[in-house]
């Protein structure tokens, strides 16, 4: 049965997919009707041909900047650096922000031997240093674990004297979480009591 | 963000993906490598073009008939009927069973609307009918929750006078579990201490 083992094989590549949960979408895909297949497959070579980076602040984008980024009514003086695109959703939601975004696409992580140009440390000192409207302050959103906390302070030394302020979220985010999973009234408190670094 | 919010839509569908993990999924998608993503639509499309359903027993196979049903070393005179086409994979670890196995594809569910003619009852019978080495025995092997035991009374019912022994796994199933995730030992019990129906 090569060709089934070779579809379980390419879905245990996806993230907290084990071998049986291989096993179940497999055995969805063969319950599938053709039709609804063939849509699985387009959407997902859609997004590979159609999503790409927003020029700006590499958040998923469909065109070359994103909506955030060029819509006037946001606030240009204020940059908000987070890990990765989907924190901005969260962080959208909590209403409390209207500045910019930042994307690293990951965190510092000496441990994995991730270093600040894996990350994208350099497009946000560019940014920052070439921005049209004067950055006034960078909030740093990362994740509040070992690998956040060191980004963070990372990019606080390098932006000290590059901007005003440099803020990290404080107030409200647990230890050892994920950004991506924390609830709207704690992410908005947050980043209402964010402290100076 | 149409691309990405109609692969969000799609794998949603999936069995066991909510929300977050379709977002995770995407994310996974949007990350990978091109030629990795191809790999994996190829691999989705292989299924689907060359995985059929063996003539004989209606299990997943590349070819006509399965390698199973193909095996002149199989017991020809003993059936074993399951609802899934994954259970045979479990059968066939515990090394009780020589014989041949019949997929329903489901169970009968009258909750769910599901009668004998949506999953493959008709066929099992004539195969026994029809079988060129006559079956002496027909073990349900259906899963020991309610549409199982229905659909293994059902069964029971049609196959007495067809064949010799009508038979039920038995020992060690435990009562609301699903054959698929039994473990080996368990399932091998069973299979030995099979009763008559």
């Amino acid at each position: 049965m090569k060709a089934l083992e070779r579809l379980e094989h390419a879905l245990r590549r996806m993230p907290g997919v084990g071998p049986r949960q291989a096993e179940r979408l497999a055995s969805y895909f063969l319950r599938a009707a053709q039709g609804e297949v063939e849509e699985f497959v387009e959407a997902v070579l859609g997004v590979k041909k159609n999503v790409k980076l927003c020029r700006v602040c590499h958040a998923y984008s469909e065109s070359d900047i994103c909506s955030i980024c060029a819509d006037p009514d946001r606030d240009r003086s204020i940059i908000c650096v987070v890990e990765d695109p989907q924190d901005i959703e969260s962080i959208e939601k909590t209403g409390a922000f209207s500045g910019l975004y930042h994307v690293l696409h990951g965190a510092i992580s000496p441990m994995e031997g991730r270093g600040a140009e894996q990350v994208k440390v350099k497009e946000l000192l560019q940014r920052v240093q070439n921005a049209p409207v004067p950055v006034r302050e960078v909030i740093l959103a990362t994740d509040p674990d070992t690998e956040g906390e060191t980004t963070a302070l990372y990019l606080a030394d390098l932006l000290h004297g590059l901007v005003e302020r440099v803020t990290r979220i404080g107030y409200g985010v647990p230890l050892g979480g994920d950004i991506d999973y924390i609830d709207e009234m704690t992410l908005g408190y947050s980043l209402k009591g964010r402290t100076k670094m």
